[in-house]
């Protein structure tokens, strides 16, 4: 199927699209920043011999409640991903690796901040955006795309986006120079048993500011989704700029479609079909690279935005050997595939077991564009460079887990300690804990045998860390709330 | 540590040994028929230049109680296992490979004939075998060193080998040209609480047919297995007779040791250092096929005997995503890792969900080696040299689990229905299904989803596949029970 693209080159680039002054301000310290720690970067050499210190490219690929256990290289039975099997065994396989948040909204939130995102609201009791939300991404935060943009770097994001819906909080208002995509979760404009909820809008396809169909047809979006990023990055391959594609898929979130040529093609059924058609999606992403040139000068990391939606029975995916799924901070919810590949930088075939957050790959995309940090607030990610390039130990002792607003369990070392619980999605009272439960992930990733009792000093010293982190900022207001 | 070998082919042919006139007119029936069929197999080439018809080796390499999640490759986050993985990215990982029983006795009795254990009376209510069992493999079962001899095979047993203790049913008398190892589990001559277990010896290591140590330091184990089977390989290399060695571990069952050089490695504890230990040993093995050339003649399969004892908490190891552990026919007691690694043979990288049993080596090892099955009795294994050579759909449709023996659970294509469950290993009292449970395993390998009353009509055709499968033989007297 031949489709018309909108060159991607052709427009200003993001960062001269930015007015507010808060953000001048921020743009003003990180140009400096970067003019200081890497004056090389400034000068491009021509397209057809890059310059051996040429910024990397980024491109993060994210599936939507994919499970940790839902590849063959996770241990799958079942799913065949030979792509993703292979770029594993070109590159590096993260197994605690860690989404932003148990659900959609706040995971991607993490990820573009690189905060936990009780920093920028974009947590509350409904948990995700609907399409009847009025919040979004606050144009107040730095988002990855506009964190390299002073760096020289061009940004475009293709998929679920889920950071707002109204035009002002679309990618193309925080960073990306373009975007193409379903803002919002694929069941969100799906008629109900009672029909279409009231006031919602058909689920929309948009490019940049403008709903181009309604209600497209879900089977090819992973398809249309995939050769929208191979334009681009053929595109990207002709000039010099680096970039970051970022490319959140819509699938496997249910209602779960696969176009023609994978589906009933998987023995795992049509999940499986799905999941065979990402993996294909992400072949093509690195053969486009390898095959451009590309591939030696472009970090590429595929995770998920959260564990399998386990209450849709055989619709949604699996943990694997992790306790639960989407929506706790049992294991299960939060840590999900984290596949680093990057040819003649992050060493082939390694497994590292480092704790990793999505809100890292911020810190560490920064870090390797020479790009400098805001300075003027608090930053949660970590530069784990060291890890996806040396294969070393990660620099991460600490993560807290949220549900909403509140910590509900908190990792340091190999213990984890929970202080709420709940069962997956759907589940709406969550059991405190007065007395947390004590977990030592290294030894017990299914969360299986509470050791509480044994180590009270270790309760106690996390119980500490998450008093700590929880007094030392104010969650913002909700973006999430209903409607007033 | 430098320890002296008895040189393996100093002796004689182990057949040569063989004495019970049932076998003789066994192995008579055998040797007409590989000279039928595989005429070429007895013209020997010079050792420096084997010839390219030449028999393929086997190398059949078995934990004990590892579960299906423990190796890094098939999905365990802080376990690593480099040499596991490299034998896998090398060859092909099985993912729907099957023990031949839940428990140790009967599994491998299982491998050994290609046949339920049933048949040959290897299981009962005692379960396993126990140092003051008198029973054992009766001697009118044909071994899989047993049916390889008259092709030109040697075997050797190194490990546990929980056929029977009483010297009549040790591996030298049962096709093996040697042994060395611990007869039965290493936990069964420890003291207990209350002493050692009256009437039981202490641990034994045995070489051939005699005691050689009681206690032997069990940290050492895995090291000294080793040893001998890469002294074994080496001096099979200088000849071109080719050979089977059954390398069945006494690790990682419960009591684990590791060796100083892997002890406090492994972020998973000592579990992890004992498994590491074997990777390490795996890895031994196969760099000395590579080493002496034997790599492209011989094929190389590891696995376990059954699943995880779940019951020793963090001592024992994990199924991964598969419900329950030893002891139970839930898909985690009874479905294990199996690789399989021959270069040039293998295609390298390959992930097949093919249903194989343990008792389909039995049938493929004899089908490579030109050899022929007995043909005076059932064989229950199937030739998988298609999955294993070509990567293709296996043969296997049906496969029956056993607990003693009493039929619990069938599986037919990805359906799996159980008419008795219980947890694992140490649950007295099974739950009994008048109406079966019924799982889509493809689908649904976690057996979370019970869909009988969905699918009735699947439900009475696997009950059908079992009552025919049960009405069809006499379970053999069983070996295991108290002693008289």
């Amino acid at each position: 199927m031949q489709r018309q693209f909108t060159p991607y080159f052709e427009t200003a680039p993001a960062h001269q699209k930015l007015q507010s002054p808060i953000k001048l301000a921020c743009w003003l310290g990180i140009a400096v920043a970067c003019a200081l720690v890497a004056p090389a970067a400034r000068g491009q050499a021509p397209a057809a011999n890059p310059p051996a210190n040429a910024k990397p490219s980024f491109v993060i690929i994210m599936a939507d409640d994919l499970g940790y256990g839902d590849l063959a290289c996770y241990g799958h039975p079942t799913i065949r991903t030979p792509e993703f099997d292979r770029m594993a065994a070109e590159g590096m396989r993260l197994t605690q690796f860690y989404s932003g948040a148990p659900v959609c909204t706040p995971s991607r939130a993490a990820l573009m901040t690189g905060r936990y995102p009780a920093r920028s609201g974009l947590c509350g009791q409904r948990r995700v955006l609907f399409p009847d939300s009025t919040g979004g991404l606050p144009d107040s935060e730095i988002t990855l795309a506009e964190a390299l943009a002073p760096a020289g770097y061009r940004s475009i994001c293709i998929g679920k986006w889920h950071l707002g819906y109204q035009p002002k909080y679309l990618p193309t208002n925080h960073g990306f120079a373009h975007y193409f995509g379903i803002p919002y979760s694929n069941d969100m404009g799906a008629e109900t048993a009672g029909g279409r909820i009231r006031g919602w809008p058909k689920t929309p396809l948009i490019r940049d500011l403008a709903v181009i169909e309604e209600d497209p047809d879900q089977a090819l979006l992973t398809r249309r989704y995939t050769e929208e990023a191979v334009a681009f990055l053929r595109e990207a391959a002709a000039g010099q700029q680096p970039f970051l594609l970022y490319l959140p898929h819509t699938m496997p979130h249910v209602p779960i479609f696969a176009s023609d040529k994978f589906k009933d093609q998987s023995p795992r059924g049509l999940y499986g079909d799905v999941v065979t058609e990402l993996d294909w999606s992400t072949g093509e992403i690195l053969r486009t690279l390898r095959e451009t040139g590309l591939a030696n000068r472009t970090l590429v990391f595929f995770t998920s935005d959260n564990g399998p939606w386990l209450a849709q029975r055989l619709r949604g995916g699996s943990a694997g050997l992790l306790r639960e799924g989407k929506g706790s901070t049992w294991e299960g919810g939060v840590r999900v595939p984290g596949i680093a590949w990057w040819p003649d930088h992050v060493p082939a075939g390694r497994v590292n077991p480092a704790i990793v957050s999505s809100m890292d790959l911020f810190s560490t995309c920064v870090a390797l564009a020479g790009a400098a940090l805001p300075s003027d607030r608090p930053i949660d990610g970590l530069d784990v460079s060291p890890v996806l390039l040396r294969d070393e130990p990660g620099p991460r002792q600490t993560l807290f887990f949220y549900r909403d607003t509140a910590v509900t369990a908190v990792r340091h070392g190999p213990w984890k300690a929970h202080f709420q619980t709940q069962a997956g999605y759907g589940q709406p009272k969550p059991d405190l804990h007065d007395t947390p439960l004590l977990y030592h992930l290294d030894h017990d990733p299914s969360e299986k045998l509470d050791l509480a009792a044994q180590h009270p000093e270790v309760v106690t010293q996390l119980q500490q860390l998450a008093t700590e982190h929880a007094a030392s900022f104010q969650p913002a207001p909700s973006q999430l709330d209903e409607p007033k």
